[in-house]
């Protein structure tokens, strides 16, 4: 009992930690796919659609309209120009079809999030496009249990550290759960908080870390979302969700 | 002097209040017409154009991205699909330069805001996306002289009350800084503070609000921001940037 940490917040990342994202971004890519087989040839789209995503992420950022303007930019330098105009109304067709997807909540997510609220001051922190992430976070019907929603262009140390401050969290009674290393384990726990990753089926390649950077941490690792509770059970202390 | 409001906070809009935004749309609306001139007949692009940001509004949301994409989907309707992948891509152009455009802080903006930065707490509300806005924050220069920075998805009561929670502002001490009556000063009026506006001189068709809404308002209106340090001073008595 006395080796137990204090905890008040829970953050949960968004995508791919509380909802299915990743499979709808290849479903999409392999939509994309069969629209311009007839001009792919031998030609690989895999990597040139990484590749110009890649390119295109200082200059539109994480998000789906992004990726659609990638996929549009793709399909025009893949087909060499050759790309009609009805084909390019499909590839927008197929972005649009993304961003009305109804919300898959992941397996135990639902039941975990009602089981946490009780003891701990839940929060949202996702990257990405704001008004796509506020109408995800909508059809979710998740909203109601998270005290705070914060969603960022970037998750870095610097991100992490105006959230603690501009709430008021001890970063040592701060928790953060999600599926990547890179935004949701790293940072958090450099500034000092905590960390449970819970990794995805499908982890986007630019969100992998090194070996070495894995080596240098500790936190916390989960097969499923039920597993959360009986974890924090083991190794934290709420401190309850109205005291400072 | 007894009739002097307290004021704490002014929150300052951002797109065609700080800076030259609308310019840059109109732009890019004459650089696709010129591109589409030869498949446009007696065509009108503007119109077309208007009615598919309309329509992809509830999809999209605000931002450039939003727009190239609805650009695209015009030229590919106005052509009736005969637009090549290449001019496509020109489309696309355009809108990347939207993206990389310096900023060019509207007149007297500079030294309105370093003058009331000795007096008051600073904030910027802006809306549109994520990316771009903090994008144009950071190359504005402006970013250090401000104490709190939202970007949000739509502005409306909601949002403004979640802004005013979220920092412990008292309605009564804050004042909103915009070019648009419904997003910056309608909502903020309705919630007890204080607005100041300062049109555009040209103001979306999205933007505009009825006389009849425009008569129910009290809300101070000036030309230019270099009036607002002498507007203030008259009006409203500072309480502090450190009380509470």
């Amino acid at each position: 009992m006395k080796s137990k940490k204090n905890l008040k917040t829970i953050a949960f990342d968004a995508d791919d930690t509380l909802w299915v994202n990743d499979a709808f971004f290849n479903e999409a890519e392999q939509k994309l796919e069969e629209l311009i087989r007839p001009y792919l040839g031998a030609g690989f789209l895999t990597e040139q659609l990484y590749q110009m995503e890649i390119r295109n992420l200082a200059i539109f950022g994480y998000g789906v309209k992004g990726f659609i303007l990638s996929m549009i930019e793709t399909a025009i330098e893949i087909t060499s120009e050759q790309i009609k105009g009805s084909e390019i109304q499909q590839v927008i067709e197929i972005g649009k079809t993304m961003l009305k997807q109804p919300i898959a909540l992941l397996r135990e997510v639902h039941e975990t999030i009602l089981h946490l609220e009780q003891d701990y001051e839940l929060m949202i922190i996702t990257k990405g496009d704001l008004f796509d992430q506020e109408s995800k976070i909508a059809r979710s019907e998740l909203a109601e249990h998270f005290q705070h929603i914060e969603i960022v262009s970037e998750k870095n140390e610097a991100s992490y550290l105006n959230i603690l401050k501009k709430y008021e969290i001890d970063s040592e009674q701060f928790l953060m759960v999600g599926n990547s290393l890179k935004s949701d384990i790293l940072p958090v726990i450099n500034l000092g908080g905590h960390a449970v990753h819970i990794p995805a089926e499908t982890t986007w390649q630019h969100d992998q870390v090194s070996e070495a950077e894995r080596e240098a941490m500790r936190y916390h690792e989960l097969k499923r979302m039920g597993q959360l509770p009986e974890l924090l059970a083991r190794h934290f202390q709420e401190v309850g969700k109205t005291e400072d």
